[in-house]
């Protein structure tokens, strides 16, 4: 079943506006959702729709709360998002880095206080769209084991880079495991083995089976021990500049909420630099392109080329949903 | 066979003094090098100086080349390095970011056309003994396959950041590849086998086998399509901040040279942040050191934890150097 982008807009906005939201805020919220299922990151999109729903239900999101300015250094700032919507909050903090940056060369955005900003790279491909370098990311609560551990102490932390292009930027958006929970949700019900080893079963295993991961609260980190000391310093260093929630006083909390997020910009737009940035980002890329495949007929892609040409195929055709998602949210 | 740390220190400046290095800049280069290994970085200390000594005499490093500011956009600045000795530009633009971010709250120094910095890590310690945390990475020769591709098209891109804390910084210091190829090449002469699959061999199989990867160059990205698109980000942003080279033009030269660099200073040494860091910091080192370890009497470490643990050994007993090493620098 697909959507038309419009309609799902439209369908999202509504109820957000029914739940209390002011249009404006609704109408961004809504676009923010509807484009991560557009850009194919369907966990994200439509499909967290109503569990942000319920979040606001339990009170843990206060759709009524603007983040709020506690501090200034120079081209460093830190921000209360007082647990308003996490979107609504991320896309306002990247905003604010690209203003920053726009006088100071760059800029960076440290926000305490918030909530889940759903779909990482959104904010990469907004910094993107200004003509800016972006680095963000999140804490998360544990969803991880450090390790060497059993237990689950780390967060999956999402980092994104973006990097401006005229002919599609470059976006990277990545979690510190190996696969996300909705990846290993996706494998569990085609019941297909995951293409690498994801994780450990309760025995301790490396396996391939999702299910068995999902049990065991044991996602494998990215590089074994790299991921899981990067998953460490990413949270350290979104608490710290913050002044913020660590994972560790995210899990105290039965649910998510109350992250910690550091949202860094670049102005590269000036047109001398705009000029020699085209430039040399082509070359890598056509230099990617070009490189012997590993199959025959493979094709190397670089970070979010493969979100264009879904963004592509979906704005034409309707956006994929999942009926029971769809029926669930027309109800609300 | 170990050497004392200042005798080491000593015979590294004596050798770079007969070089036509000027006495201060010997000094710090010679530390540079001597802390690594004392780090238990072997790799990048002592081993590498004969090597380092070549390309100053092959004429791809200039001893008396200083960086120099080309431009600045309020905290960011770019300098050229002038192809100067690396682990210098680098200490220098290190030290540059943190004079910028006691003024602007942050700093970012972009460096071009500058010479590989040995350890990454030296940096990190650098702005954590400052009382800021700092990220810095650098491209390198394309020495790593893009995922889905046979051939080396990326540099394995090393990223360092660092927190500061009294009882010992947290560091982290990692490349894109999930083994070094010295560490490839320390496997392959104790014939062991690698502790997970490191890279390819030549007929595309993964493998644990580290002489068949140092023969195919296909050593693994870490979180295999992850750490492909974390070093594509890394090139392009070290060369578009710098107005630098890429990996890909570093990689038409008959050796590695002329390499872009980032290095971000946050400065959080103001009294009142300090407090909160350590208490923070400290409550998340605690919560990682009593999650439960897989085997029964493992221990879970942070990055920065064993590198601290060598340095006090080694600056107690001396720091062990491969005699072969040794006595060629004793030779120069």
């Amino acid at each position: 079943m697909r959507i038309p982008f419009e309609k799902m807009l439209a369908e999202l906005e509504r109820v957000l506006i029914k739940k209390g939201f002011e249009k404006e805020r609704a109408q961004l919220c809504a676009r923010l959702f509807t484009e991560a299922s557009c850009d194919g990151v369907y966990s994200h999109g439509l499909n967290r729709f109503p569990r942000f729903i319920e979040y606001i239900e339990k009170g843990y999101v206060d759709i009524h709360a603007h983040p709020e300015k506690m501090e200034q250094f120079g081209a460093l700032e830190r921000w209360d998002g007082h647990l308003g919507p996490g979107n609504l909050n991320a896309h306002f903090c990247m905003g604010r880095a690209i203003d920053i940056a726009r006088e100071n060369g760059m800029g960076c955005v440290a926000l305490q206080n918030t909530n889940h900003w759903m779909r990482p790279g959104a904010y990469g491909w907004q910094a993107a769209d200004a003509g800016c370098i972006a680095m963000c990311w999140t804490n998360t609560q544990p969803n991880m084991p450090a390790w060497g551990s059993k237990e689950r102490i780390l967060g999956n932390n999402p980092l994104v880079i973006a990097v401006p292009r005229k002919e599609g930027h470059i976006v990277l958006d990545m979690a510190m495991s190996l696969y996300s929970y909705g990846k290993l949700e996706s494998y569990r019900r085609k019941n297909e083995p995951l293409p690498y080893e994801g994780g450990f079963d309760e025995d301790g295993n490396l396996t391939r089976d999702a299910g068995a991961i999902e049990k065991s609260w044991r996602p494998l980190s990215i590089g074994y021990w790299k991921g899981s000391g990067l998953s460490l310093m990413l949270d350290l260093t979104a608490a710290l500049l913050s002044n913020g929630q660590t994972t560790k006083q995210i899990g105290e909390h039965k649910d998510e909420y109350g992250l910690s997020q550091v949202f860094i910009a670049f102005d590269i737009s000036r047109e001398s630099q705009k000029q020699f940035g085209d430039r040399i980002v082509n070359q890598v890329i056509e230099n990617l392109h070009a490189a012997a495949p590993v199959s025959k007929d493979g094709k190397i892609y670089y970070p979010g080329e493969r979100t264009l040409l879904t963004r592509r195929e979906n704005l034409k055709n309707g956006i994929p949903v999942d009926e029971h998602y769809w029926k669930e949210i027309l109800g609300m």
